[in-house]
């Protein structure tokens, strides 16, 4: 078992969960493209999205429209960029699907989200702040 | 109606498509990133992916399953960039649902697909050859 993301999953390496139910996950981008960028994974582990099973892909897709709207507001936006990188040619670091979802309360200047921008891990305080916001939104519904 | 994609799903504006169903329409982007990048859309109208319906939500997802593979086939590609830009401050141009698909044959610089290298339409014949390359895939299924 050397999957970062199943390790997360199964609590043996942490993370800052913001939403979690049986069958997704989500918690904060540890190098954040931008404040609330938040990863959303299956619990069934497959590294491409085509892999899935069809139940835990209407899962994935479930939780995606539920907690996007959530993970905006929370940064007082309407917008988000959301984004499969699927497999390492695409830029996928970790083998085990992830949906990234980057809320965007201002215009960003390329209609695509670019790694310019990525910053490394702060402190412990932000990322429990970032997550604090999320789920302030979340427990509301 | 001034949607283009409703209008392009309706038939009254061109498009090349390369996949059609009862619920969703799959089309070449007319300013690609890369060969093969292909948008794939919901037929119902809606701007941002929570406000589909659950039913339209779950045939763009099982679509996109569906036609992803196939995509990064026919570009002799394993893996891709799926992504939806959710709102004009995330970069979307046309205010309906839509998933870029870019087939990624090779390791691409960046972990996020960006607008560098987005090029200009170019003449019919290379859409027209875009299109043939996918089409063939999902005919031979």
């Amino acid at each position: 078992m050397s999957c970062l993301f199943c390790k997360i999953r199964d609590g043996e390496s942490p993370s800052y969960k913001v939403y979690e139910d049986d069958h997704t996950l989500a918690f904060l981008d540890i190098n954040p493209v931008a404040d609330g960028h938040v990863q959303l994974i299956p619990k069934e582990h497959a590294q491409y999205i085509e892999e899935l099973t069809e139940e835990a892909a209407e899962n994935l897709i479930k939780t995606l429209r539920k907690i996007v709207p959530l993970i905006q507001r929370a940064f007082n936006a309407t917008d988000s960029n959301i984004a499969i990188n699927n497999g390492p040619n695409a830029g996928q670091i970790i083998p085990h699907v992830h949906i990234h979802i980057i809320p965007r309360p201002t215009r960003v200047g390329s209609p695509f989200f670019s790694s310019v921008g990525r910053f490394k891990p702060r402190k412990k305080e932000y990322f429990v702040e970032m997550a604090e916001k999320i789920k302030k939104e979340i427990d509301a519904i």
